[in-house]
């Protein structure tokens, strides 16, 4: 019985987007290693081993060590932090590890400090200006190739980018243009190295394009992560459709105020995390209720939105009509802006009417 | 040594904040029952205990539960939620229990399920707008007391309201402007029931009244919280100093971006939560670097602020005339927007520099 905030899993939804993905991958013939920084979960990790992947990308050494236990080809999508080269070394002597660069600096303190063999990918800054090096920094590239070369313990496995502008986007062809010049800008660097490194892989990240792109040509490897869960950001981008957001939060109704159509549920930015979206209609909201019917979840309430957070309360917006249907003790199914975050705020729980008995996240 | 985002307190800074909110209720003859939720930890807990305190606030009974290993008087600052009546029974039957009603339907409930004593505390909306009673509405309350009259274990406690528009406030007057209408509300509640009520109790609950009022005539209890720590926010709006922000997370430097003043530290979405503030000059922050001299942070580095966060990564503003000071696996220490999302998203970890040796926060 669900008495405080929980966050569901639909099992039959959360397969259904690993199985699109993984035939997607398929069908491209790309490597698909999925982004695991979104369930952080080796129970649903093993939903993914039985859709056939067998190689991970998670977004911290901490996650790298928990999947360690399962998994034994991880890629950190994160820049390396010299800092922790204790704990590289213990995940490198037990796994396949690859780190990201992106300075000849940092590379040459692991050539100095690494005890075991090491994958690199060069991380390229295709647009998203967060981390990376631009595609004409030939000469740093040369520079971290050579140090590379130089080493016993080091191997390049080629070069590795996460076009996160498409999170800003709001229909496919933007999506689809993003896509397209990075694509180009990797199989512009992939012409330049080929015949030095005839293994160099192409590798790509974010959940809306490979949501939505269906030319990967030149590309060797993905690695989504959101698509495992979706939600309401990638159904506003256009990456996925309602029926494919495989968790909700369950939140009791603690008070109500018809006078200003309003609930107000235990849940709030412990739960959920802080994130928002910006919506023509509803204005900042930070999740959507969504219909419930016979154990399930469907479509997000037209106009019943959380919209507001305090630590743990929020406040419901109420649909004129629907204002007399809820008393304190109900149930709200809400829908999360941000899955990868309200994940690690919350929880993912059992509940025996949705999630199937084969699986037990943690 | 620290290797990756870490909360790091300063307890010199936290026991001089608790001293002055504990000497500010001295002076006021004030029930002094300080909010846990910021800081959440028994730890913490009892520096509090030294500056005399024996009664406190929490915002779910997970925390009340927490807390009852050393904690015997604890008020619930949040809606009963009913669906929790286990729970309930099971913290009342150990220690004084103090919950807040708004509506006669849960008071029901409460009084048909409830096997050991509680106090109740009705929830007023001074113009706050999330939860609680309007003050005109007299037959609810009046309804509300006589069910609290007729059980045999429950006892009215007084009217409780937390004035959250202040957080909105960017001026001294506009916060004492809050503040005054509040206690002129709750001061005809308190005339209108006193003679039934003889002891009823009037408590207020923001940080940034309880830092800056100095007029609590009437009021009979205070239960700010964020105040142990402050944190930008507090400083936004004029409730703190600088140097009166007891937090700060230490990130490392993993990437540098001279070519557009940048840095990226290990720390993002899920160490800061994604509370922003938005500032004239600088827009929307996540956190602002503070200076760090022998073993201590000090005041807002101008121009050094987090910009921008990503589930693991932030990424850091840096002045011209700096950018060349930083390297990967430097720390940074920054101070938070919000410091208990903070608190809650990270843990407050022990540092021999900085945290007193009698201190071990949990």
């Amino acid at each position: 019985m669900i008495t405080n905030p929980t966050l569901i899993l639909d099992a039959e939804k959360c397969r259904s987007n690993i199985d699109m993905m993984a035939r997607k991958a398929k069908l491209h013939n790309l490597v698909f290693r999925p982004h695991f920084k979104t369930h952080q979960s080796l129970e649903i990790g093993r939903l993914f081993r039985d859709a056939g992947v067998d190689k991970i990308t998670v977004s911290s050494l901490e996650m790298a060590e928990y999947f360690s236990t399962e998994w034994n080809d991880i890629t950190v999508a994160f820049p390396v932090n010299i800092l922790e080269i204790s704990t590289i070394n213990r995940i490198a002597e037990k796994i396949c590890l690859n780190l990201l660069v992106e300075s000849s600096e940092t590379l040459r303190y692991l050539q100095q400090h690494v005890c075991f063999e090491l994958g690199i990918f060069i991380k390229i800054d295709v647009g998203y200006h967060r981390t990376g090096l631009s595609p004409d920094a030939i000469p740093e590239m040369d520079q971290i190739l050579r140090i590379i070369d130089e080493s016993s313990h080091l191997s390049f496995k080629g070069f590795l980018t996460h076009a996160g502008h498409t999170y800003s986007c709001r229909s496919r062809e933007a999506i689809l243009d993003i896509h397209q010049k990075t694509r180009e800008i990797l199989l512009g660097l992939k012409s330049h190295y080929l015949n030095r490194y005839p293994d160099l892989i192409l590798s790509i990240g974010d959940t809306p394009s490979c949501s939505i792109a269906d030319d990967f040509s030149g590309i060797d490897e993905i690695r989504p992560g959101n698509f495992v869960f979706y939600d309401l950001m990638q159904l506003q981008i256009g990456s996925c459709s309602p029926d494919q957001i495989a968790v909700a939060m369950a939140c009791p109704v603690v008070a109500v105020h018809p006078d200003r159509n309003e609930l107000v549920i235990y849940g709030g930015s412990v739960h959920f995390s802080k994130e928002r979206l910006e919506d023509e209609q509803d204005g900042t909201i930070y999740g959507r209720v969504a219909a419930f019917e016979n154990g399930k979840w469907g479509e997000p309430i037209p106009g019943m939105h959380v919209k507001g957070l305090s630590q743990e309360h929020g406040i419901v917006s109420v649909p004129e009509i629907m204002k007399a249907n809820f008393k304190p003790g109900d149930i709200l199914y809400v829908l999360p802006v941000h899955s990868c975050l309200t994940r690690h705020a919350s929880r993912v729980t059992r509940h025996a009417s949705l999630i199937d008995d084969s699986i037990h996240p943690q």
